[in-house]
C-alpha cells in the first residue's frame, strides 16, 4: 500500500517522544528506510543517514513518511513545505496526522500534476459498523498503558511475533493488529482507531480483530490510556471492541508526568490494572492480566532488572522489558493458560 | 439555524424509542410543529396530525425532520425518496442520521436547484481541540445513563430548565448543552458528539461547556452508558470533558435488555453510579451524585412512586420522574451543596 524504500522524516521536532512513527519504522523495517530529514537545529536523530530530498530520492526512496505527531495532528506550514519539496523531488508522501494531505490543496494539485501519490494512513475505513460486544471465537490480547506513548505497540509487536515463533511449532498463527499510524505504516495494514467516529470505536476493533476458529492469537495495538483525560474515550472502546482474553500492562518508569498535561500525574500499576479489567469485563468476563511491559531504555541493566522483579513481585505476574529482556515469561503463560471456551459475554 | 415550523417525520418507523427525535420536538417545541409525516402501515404517532409533504408546506411548514435514529444511522432508500418529496414540496430536510443528506448527490442538486437546504445536525464543528483535564471554573451538571435512550436528555432539559428558574429568583443563569441530534435540534445549538473523531471527544466537551464564572450551571446532556459496549468510549470521554461537579444518574425500569443488544441486561443502579463517579474522578475529584431519574411512563403511578421511594432508600439520593414529578428534590440538593473552590483536577 506504501511504497518503500523510506525517507523518515524528523523536521524540526524536538520531542523525543513526537517523532515515534518514524523511530518505529526506523526500528521495525530498517531495511526499507534510507535515511531520516532533519532541518538544522533539529537535536534529534534516529541514527540513520541524514538525506535531503533530492539524495535521498537518488538513492531509491519511493516515499517521504511524515513520521512526527502533534496533539490532535496539526499540519505545520513547515511540513507542507518539505512536503512540497519531497514532491518535487519525485517521492510520494505519507502522513498520519489528523489532518489530512489531501486537504491541502496544493499539494494535491502538485502531486496529480507529477503522478505521485499522497496517502492519509489515519483515513479509517467506510464500512465500519457500530459493536456489538457479543461473544466472538479467537484468543486475543491487548496491550494498554499508564499513558500514551509507554510502549504499547512495541510490545504487541514483540509479543506477536514470540507468539507466532511458538505457534510455528505447536501449529497455530499469531497476528500483530494495528491501530495507531506507526503500526499501520509497519504492518501495512490496520485500523487508525483514533480517527475513526466517535460511536464506531470498538466496531472498528471488532472489524480488525473478528472471530477466528484456528487456535492462534490477534495480538491488538492499545491506544491512550484510560486513566488520560484526552483518548480515555478511545482506549474504552477500544477495549470493550477488543473482548480480550488477555492484557498486557504498558507502563514507561521515566515517564513523570501524563503526556500533554503538565502536573498530572501516572496512575499506579495496580490501580491502572484493576481498572482496565473492570471495564475489560463487560465483553470479556474472564479477561485475566498476563504480564507488564517496561520501557526501561533510560535505566543501567541493574537497577532495570531489579524494577522488573519488583513489579513481579508487587502484580504477581510477569514483567519485563520486551525489547531488552524479551517478552518469554509472558508467552509461557499465554500458552498455558486455557483457550476460553464459548462464553455469552454478558453480565 | 434550522428553519421551523418542521413536519416530524416517522416514515415506516415501527420502534417507538427510534423515533425520539422527533418526539423531543413534538414534546419541546410542540407550537413549531405543524404535524407528523408517515406511511401507511407505521403503527407509531406522537399525536400530531398526520400530513402529506404537500399538506404540511401549504400549512407552512418550513423543514422536514428526519427525526428518526437507527443504530449507527444508516440512511435507507425510502428515506432518500420521502425527502426528495420534502424538496419538490418546497421544504428543507434536516437529519440527524451518522449518513449526511449532503452524501446523496441526487437530493444535493435537488436542494440547490431549488434554493433548499440540506441540514446534517450531526456535522461536529470543524475547529475541536484535544481535551485536557485542566480545572475549569464553572458549576456542571452531567445526565448519565444506564443505557441509551433512558431519559438522559429529557432529565438534563428539566434539570436545566428548573435550575434557570431557581436561578431568577438567586441571581444565576442554567443552560441546557445539547450533545445529540435531538436535544441540538430542541436547543438549536450543540455538539453531536457521537460524531466527533474519536480523539476528540473529551475536547468537544471542553468546548461546549466552557469555563463559567458567573455561578451558574451548565447542565450536559449524556450520551450512551459505560455499560454499553457498543458507545461506552463516547461516554467516558464525555464523562471526563464534561469534568461535572454533579451528575444524576438516568433509567428506565421497563427496559429489560441494553438497547440493540439481545440478551445483554442492564446494570445494577448502584454500580452503574460507582463506575460513573470512579471514572468521572479522573478530571473532577470531588464529583458527586446529585440523583437518580427514572422514566415510569409504563407504570402506574402508586407503584411509580413506591419505585422511586425505593431507589432513594437503596441510593440515599433523590429519586424521581422528571415529568411526572419535577426535579424538585435534586434542585435542592444541587443548590445547598457548597459550589467547588478551585482545584487542580489531577490524582
Amino acid at each position: 500500500m506504501i511504497e518503500a524504500p523510506f525517507l523518515l522524516y524528523l523536521g524540526h521536532s524536538t520531542d523525543p517522544v513526537g517523532i515515534k512513527t518514524s523511530r518505529g519504522l526506523a526500528t521495525f523495517r530498517t531495511r526499507d528506510c534510507v535515511g531520516e530529514f532533519r532541518h538544522d537545529g533539529c537535536p534529534l536523530t534516529l541514527g540513520l543517514p541524514r538525506r535531503t530530498m533530492e539524495e535521498a530520492a537518488a538513492r531509491g526512496a519511493r516515499t517521504l513518511v511524515l513520521g512526527i505527531a502533534h496533539p490532535g495532528g496539526a499540519m505545520a506550514p513547515s511540513l507542507v513545505e518539505d512536503a512540497h519539496a519531497a514532491l518535487m523531488a519525485g517521492m510520494n508522501v505519507a502522513s498520519g496526522l489528523h489532518h489530512r494531505l489531501r486537504d491541502v490543496p496544493s499539494l494535491v494539485a502538485l502531486a496529480e500534476a507529477r503522478g505521485l501519490s499522497l496517502i492519509d494512513v489515519r483515513d479509517p475505513p467506510k464500512d465500519i459498523r457500530v459493536g456489538t460486544g457479543e461473544f466472538r471465537a479467537g484468543r486475543r490480547l491487548l496491550t494498554v498503558g499508564t499513558d500514551c506513548s509507554v510502549g504499547k505497540m512495541y510490545a504487541a509487536i514483540a509479543l506477536a511475533e514470540g507468539l507466532e515463533a511458538r505457534g510455528r511449532v505447536s501449529g497455530f498463527g499469531a497476528d500483530f493488529r494495528a491501530t495507531g499510524q506507526t503500526g499501520i505504516l509497519i504492518a501495512g495494514a490496520g485500523v487508525p482507531v483514533d480517527a475513526v467516529v466517535a460511536d464506531f470505536i470498538s466496531g472498528a476493533i471488532e472489524q480488525l480483530a473478528p472471530a477466528r476458529q484456528d487456535g492462534g492469537w490477534d495480538v491488538i495495538e492499545g491506544q491512550g490510556s484510560l486513566f488520560h483525560p484526552s483518548f480515555a474515550g478511545v482506549s474504552t472502546g477500544l477495549l470493550h471492541g477488543a473482548q480480550p482474553e488477555a492484557i498486557v500492562l504498558c507502563h514507561d518508569p521515566a515517564r513523570v508526568e501524563m503526556r500533554g498535561l503538565p502536573g498530572r500525574r501516572l496512575p499506579d500499576l495496580d490501580d491502572c490494572l484493576a481498572l482496565n479489567l473492570q471495564v475489560a469485563r463487560l465483553t470479556s468476563p474472564r479477561v485475566y492480566a498476563a504480564g507488564v511491559c517496561l520501557n526501561t531504555a533510560s535505566m543501567e541493566e541493574g537497577p532495570a532488572r531489579a524494577l522488573c522483579r519488583s513489579v513481579e513481585d508487587m502484580l504477581g505476574l510477569p514483567a519485563t522489558d520486551p525489547h531488552r529482556f524479551g517478552v518469554e515469561p509472558i508467552l509461557s503463560l499465554l500458552c498455558t493458560a486455557p483457550s476460553q471456551p464459548a462464553t455469552i459475554a454478558s453480565r
